[in-house]
């Protein structure tokens, strides 16, 4: 048996943090042997997280983040901190040589002036957008095995850009005037102190928050654009569900012709053909984000509405899995040369 | 003290028939003296339902509907039965001289053709669709007073009508291409036995469902078509939510000219000033399901998005109370010459 | 109509203040005049809280608390601030002549020495305890009515105590080895912001917590020893239900002779005859929490167990109204000469 | 690499059918090649089950359950049916030479009238009970290893057997008087449509039911007798949690002695050395279900308490996989002389 590539882990005390250390607990050749916090160091993950005693990563001790230290240990480095701290953390580490896989925002726009604009922070590290690959398999596998940096894709633009990307691609809705209306599980607020996220704040609620205006914003139309070809604007609007885990994200495309919904899962399922973790479903079928729990899985399903020329599109995945460490784990198999499954089959957790 | 009016209440097993109770049993004015089941007769409510102990409708002894027996003892009916049961009993009751509050769909639609194609099945009672008048007091107030046979509106049809009529009616947004999202808590399924809605099947997952083909639909667009004085089609599309109660409609049509939300925001609180259950949000704040949590209120946010050029509108009920019970209960009050209000106005059960 | 009396509210921010404003916007003859809040002064209510938007408590502004504006404008001064703090706001209030309802745990032990030992804090009134009534109504209505000082029971206390003093009093149980087993929503944990506490860290999952060394035991051991006429001492173990609000206890004692399920009921319901607010179950019923959801009442299910000879008690409360402000209500009506019950008698919200 | 061994399983529909199938998608040495199910024949299980689309399991056609074909086709057969039901069917399995894992009650009680007394039912299969191995690996792996007919354990009884058993051995708590107070997600409730466990009825809620007379009463009397050297009774009683999965079972034994937490601890921790899936946690540290979820891990606490002095111990386990499919899968492997944690090593699905 050959030896276990490494990997470290920037930032352990989140929900991403936590879902790497359960998906690399079970990764067959990619072993965490580092695990960084700057309020936990000293800590045995195991004591800082339970759930994680008898696993391989409950052992490790955290430690503080340490770039040279990183560099020398993990063949590829996870950064799950904010947005703006990724940005320096993760140029320390590429000047030194290092692989990194960035959880953040932080290299996910091409476009240093739209990330000022939306995140209100100019960017520092500018001489590596170039160099950083947006890590969505489907659609950049290749520049992903040869990438030294990976902006793994946003939660929200994982389940809209696979969702919308075939129907712009084949010419089949107009760019103009999609809506993307999209509800997250709570663990896509994060895990900080935070009266808004108490339980007792959520549970048995639902709501919206920043119609309009959220940060995915630009990155799904960066890469919708793309898929048509041409500049466009979509109206994305997040909501939070009282639950876990799990994104749908229901989308809304203008029919440039007549077509069935026969038709239209065709062109879709022609497009994935392939695609081990993307499940068109048939028709009628409608998708649930439990059938995705806990992994890679994007289900969708499509409507075509004659009765308003509409494309209803639906996508599920699951946000801190296939929206945030799945995905960099695929992606870090990639770079490593590894299949870019191993550790992610596992079937969905239900119920 | 004057005496109390008198309700009756025929299916009082499921959801709606408990909400009617509980509302019931805290009106000053109108007492429930006839609650029918024809599975549940011969027992007491409080039997049935033990939170009703203690409450005057607990008192009551569930009975076989009895058209007769409902006319003289019940100053007004509400029929909380399946759509194609209610038009035979509301016919039989307005024969004798009934009011009757019809919670099902039977006689919202105006043309027996519309309701034909969505509900399968012709309508037996065509002669009565033309006294019916669609229970929506921000709408209908004055034709309520007068009616004696009342079609409660749907619950989804409540949030976009309240939310979506304003706009259309000032010439706000395009009739066309306007798009629903809805997302209703468990309770709007109902309490028959199901698989499909056991606590494992609904719990920590989120779908959609009857994408394009809801039987709301018709109801939305007579309404929304009224107010835009002109035929409109709607996507409208619901989902599951994992909680008990609460609709949150998200909703999106295009602007017709420039105009910011503070614009939009003005139309709206001029359209619902005295309105006492309409509270249309400060700009800035969004719906959350549980402000509205047991009550009347239906608010809505409004958010002008001049990058895409869209209006959302959000608008928030309680699917039983504003979305049904409640609402029928206001008709009642109107019917029976009471103030419109009366038992209702408890705030918001939070959290 | 008389002018209605008034009420303060110091520390409004938290659920307990919350559940107070509810029942206070529905009270008939008690109007909340004042809330107050160190961090929040300067907002309107409604503003704070949107669900009051369109009550009476809404329309307040909260105030930096105020000694002598309380006393002045106040009939009654409801304390909802931690421990530790409310015996100096107590303690001046009653100086100034006010009258209080200290939703706090600090006048509820009647030795300061057990509170020293379980607060770890050396009471700094102790001249107060004496006065200080313990506000369980079905035990001390006639104190309260004459109190100036009432201990507003704890949540956990008030299911426990209610659950088990009927069975002590009558010689059903041993005082010694009883055993409470009892579960919490998370709202008894309070509103401050905490990572344990947020909702994917609640949702989902249950625990227990304090095993042996929870606060409310010595409370309920004041009380039960009183019932049973001797020192006892209580294993009281609770635990964190992934819900918002309610309290089972599940009760267990060794019954001292063998008796009957309905000999016991019968002995319950004659001691808790009259009670508007116990509800003892038939034979063969159980409370559930969703019954007695936004009320006073406490639901007992009883059953005696021959072949472990066991009596086992189960009660059920609303640990926000019950438990908290619903009570601390009831405290204040009595205390102003007011039926009990004003302002506390709606169903409960079902479901 | 060796040809993987094959299991059947009759009863694929319920919820521990659907557990069994997620395991055995993630086994690496044992293969589902038979799920029968007298409704749903003829349907691949992907169509049934959309979650397992892309999965092995997900490819098989549903059959009938047919013995000569489960016999020929699979090396052991798992039983996810009903009581009553199991027996016959096991018996003519082990009758035709089959190797069986049967999940229901039938062989679990090694007194057929004590079976007879608490399920209403002649054992129709005594012959078998002696073969019948009593499937707790801690307990009896090597009484496993031989087995051709394990009666997997019920899931109240496994975290109760656990929990307790070391305790009792070891002569800490009085055999006595012993209260298992245990709460149970909602999927212990089975997937069978039922008014009572929709969604509406169990969320936001929490109910005892089958006070002292649950029929996995005499399962853990059994057992907890065996440890104890003595006939002894339980205080068992269930409760049902608004959450999916998971067992925490709260556990009170008078101390025999004044003992520490640390001893208590120390003498588990000795009693499960080796034991892979026994987590004893450290002084201090309680269960929480989702900390085993997903898993085979039992997580006990324990709390020696002098002042009562009772010994509290809490043990968690996830219901479907330790509690019913995950065990059995277990003892499938020690049977067909696998290693016993194969494909059950996953890690806790957190959050």
């Amino acid at each position: 048996m050959p030896a276990k590539r490494t990997a470290g882990l920037v930032g352990v005390t989140g929900y991403t943090g936590m879902e790497l250390a359960r998906l690399l607990a079970a990764h067959p050749s990619l072993e965490l042997v580092r695990a960084t916090s700057r309020g936990e160091a000293g800590k045995r993950l195991a004591d800082l997280f339970p759930h994680l005693e008898r696993t391989a990563p409950g052992e490790i001790v955290v430690t503080m983040p340490d770039v040279a230290d990183l560099k020398k240990s993990c063949d590829v480095v996870f950064l799950a901190v904010p947005h703006g701290t990724a940005m320096d953390m993760a140029g320390e580490l590429l000047d030194a040589g290092a692989r990194v896989v960035d959880l953040s925002a932080d290299f996910r726009l091409r476009d240093a002036d739209i990330y000022a604009q939306w995140y209100n922070l100019a960017h520092r590290r500018t001489d590596l957008l170039d160099r950083a690959v947006f890590g969505l398999v489907e659609l950049y596998r290749e520049e992903v095995r040869n990438a030294s940096l990976v902006a793994n894709p946003g939660c929200y633009p994982t389940a809209a850009i696979l969702g919308l990307a075939p129907a712009l691609k084949a010419g089949l809705i107009e760019p103009d005037g999609i809506v993307v209306d999209a509800k997250s599980g709570a663990t896509g607020a994060g895990r900080g102190a935070n009266t808004a996220m108490l339980y007792c704040e959520v549970a048995d609620s639902f709501r919206a928050y920043n119609i309009g205006k959220h940060r995915h914003t630009p990155e799904i139309e960066q890469e919708l654009s793309r898929a048509a070809g041409q500049g466009l604007t979509v109206s994305f609007n997040p909501h939070l569900l009282p639950m876990n885990r799990g994104i749908l994200a229901t989308m809304y495309g203008r029919l440039t012709r007549p077509a069935t919904t026969a038709e239209v899962r065709e062109i879709y399922a022609e497009r994935y053909a392939g695609e081990r973790w993307i499940r068109v479903l048939p028709e009628g079928g409608l998708p649930q984000t439990r059938n995705v729990r806990g992994t890679m899985f994007c289900d969708i399903g499509l409507v075509a509405d004659p009765r308003t020329g509409r494309l209803v599109v639906l996508s599920a995945i699951d946000n801190l899995c296939r929206g945030a460490s799945g995905q960099a784990l695929a992606n870090a198999n990639l770079m490593l040369g590894l299949d870019e499954s191993l550790g992610l089959d596992l079937p969905p957790f239900m119920p």
